[in-house]
């Protein structure tokens, strides 16, 4: 019988996705299940094995025609033994022999890759990327992750830091980082980074704005509000995002001149403020690309949402 | 007979570089010829055919043994069409078909790439970046050019302007590039860009200097000049060198974050300076590299002098 399955897991630290898809990239099957991060995350891995084993029965589906399985991890993953460390949010306090245990345990071969990078791959193939074999991918979440795709083939550098986009200095001098430098992109773009950048901002000004009033009242700020408030028309909070576009622009651009893709895309949380970013992100990035690139590649926003880390995943089992 | 020797040609505004390596990249025989840029570079390509040809009766090289020609170009290069357009310096105006015409006229197949990233994969291969997969490349001469090779392959992009590093925007606002944007790299760390930071930083100085002395009395100044100045203990030649450094770690940082190489390449007319060049990078590098890039990419300077044009040539006939 003829290979024509693939199988996406997105590990996540409070839910696992899974899905079953067509060798051209088509969710057939998806479903979820909860992260249990007990137990220093020992019943992860166990429970992506059971979980997968349960749904191909429940699917009936021969299991001859799998292709192999593609995973997502947070994390930093050792590509040549299969392993990941330092995912903290998964409470993994060791190394895990991650693609060993679940090769044996569902007989299928595991590929590995991490979340960013397997949301990009997914972007390119099936989303925004339209299936180009030159796609920078940015995601805006609690932090900034980024997967730069040339050559049809992810980028991962020598240690596998490539595609860390999060932390090109968008500010020398700017904000203290996680990473201990000042001024990344992480720091300015992502949600933590949006409030950030309000609180800073609503200090300095001094006329009326709903989003001064809620930071002077100690309420709880989300870059989502600011998004709202921003759209509501609130002088601040567009201060706020035009600082973000801002950023984000210089950055992207930056991204477009080295590797003159033909989409930088935006994907993450923040980027659920949709077209409304993406314009203003565009208008700093004009400034910044070199006129080839200004030409030739595109500022796109993400596509497939939550089924991008599932999809990229699956395309990992491909090769 | 075993196909076992390459070709490499360097094409440049002043002259062709010409050589003949094994197919491990060693060079057996070089010479050059003078470009003739008049009749608008007409004379260019026959040339270029002519060489060839008389070098391989000269040296009796049977050319069953020749795998092909490998030539790095001034210009654009469509790659699939094997043209050039844009090669100012040749005084070619209208799109040369140099593919077709080189074939023609040797009965060798040509792969055709710009300078820079010609250099880029000589230094790659045989200098300093050790043959691996993950080297980038910045050469600094009258502008600022790159190649940057990920995964084994260099980065050309959708539309040709990978690995385009002296575009990227350094300072925000800064100098007016030629390329309409302003505050690119080329700007600060190109010959003539060392000249004009050297002139604005005189114009602020007030204590004693050779070099503001050269300056105010109209004298020529080149960036070889400035370095030298350093070297011999000029102060405000120094405060000139370590901006030009500042700006080349930045800009080197944002590359390594974003593409985590072995080795970041610095090469070129202006990195002649050396370690005393070198090292002032690295520092500027330190301060905006992510940590785990820190820990993983070298910065270097180039190890192949003229040479890396040839020899990336001929590398680009192996495939």
């Amino acid at each position: 019988m003829a290979k024509d399955k693939l199988i996406g897991v997105d590990l996540g630290g409070t839910t696992i996705k899974f899905a079953i898809l067509t060798d051209a990239g088509e969710i057939q099957q998806k479903w979820s299940i909860k992260t249990n991060i007990f137990d220093e995350g020992a019943h992860i891995v166990p429970d992506i094995i059971d979980s997968i084993n349960h749904h191909l029965d429940l699917y009936q589906l021969d299991r001859e025609r799998v292709i192999g399985i593609g995973m997502g991890t947070p994390g930093t993953v050792n590509r040549d033994k299969g392993t990941v460390t330092g995912a903290f949010n998964l409470n993994w306090k060791t190394e895990q022999n991650v693609k060993a245990e679940i090769e044996a345990g569902t007989g299928f071969s595991l590929t590995l890759d991490n979340d960013a990078n397997s949301a990009a791959l997914g972007e390119a193939w099936k989303g925004a990327g339209n299936n180009d074999d030159e796609v920078s991918f940015v995601t805006l979440g609690t932090g900034v992750g980024g997967g730069l795709v040339a050559n049809g083939q992810l980028i991962h550098g020598t240690a596998g830091a490539g595609g860390e986009v999060g932390h090109m200095i968008v500010e020398p001098n700017g904000y203290l980082c996680t990473c201990g430098n000042y001024g990344c992109l992480e720091q300015y773009a992502s949600a933590t980074g949006v409030v950030h950048l309000a609180q800073d901002l609503a200090e300095e000004y001094v006329g009326s704005s709903k989003l001064k009033q809620l930071i002077s009242d100690g309420d709880e700020v989300t870059s989502k509000i600011v998004f709202d408030l921003a759209k509501d028309g609130d002088f601040l909070a567009n201060e706020v995002v035009d600082k973000v576009a801002y950023y984000l622009g210089y950055a992207t651009a930056t991204m477009s001149n080295i590797l003159n893709p033909s989409a930088v895309v935006i994907g993450g949380g923040v980027a659920a403020a949709g077209e409304f970013l993406r314009a203003r992100v565009e208008k700093s990035w004009q400034t910044f690309a070199f006129p080839t690139v200004r030409n030739s590649t595109r500022v796109k926003l993400a596509e497939l949402g939550n089924d991008a880390g599932v999809i990229g995943a699956a395309s990992l089992a491909r090769a």
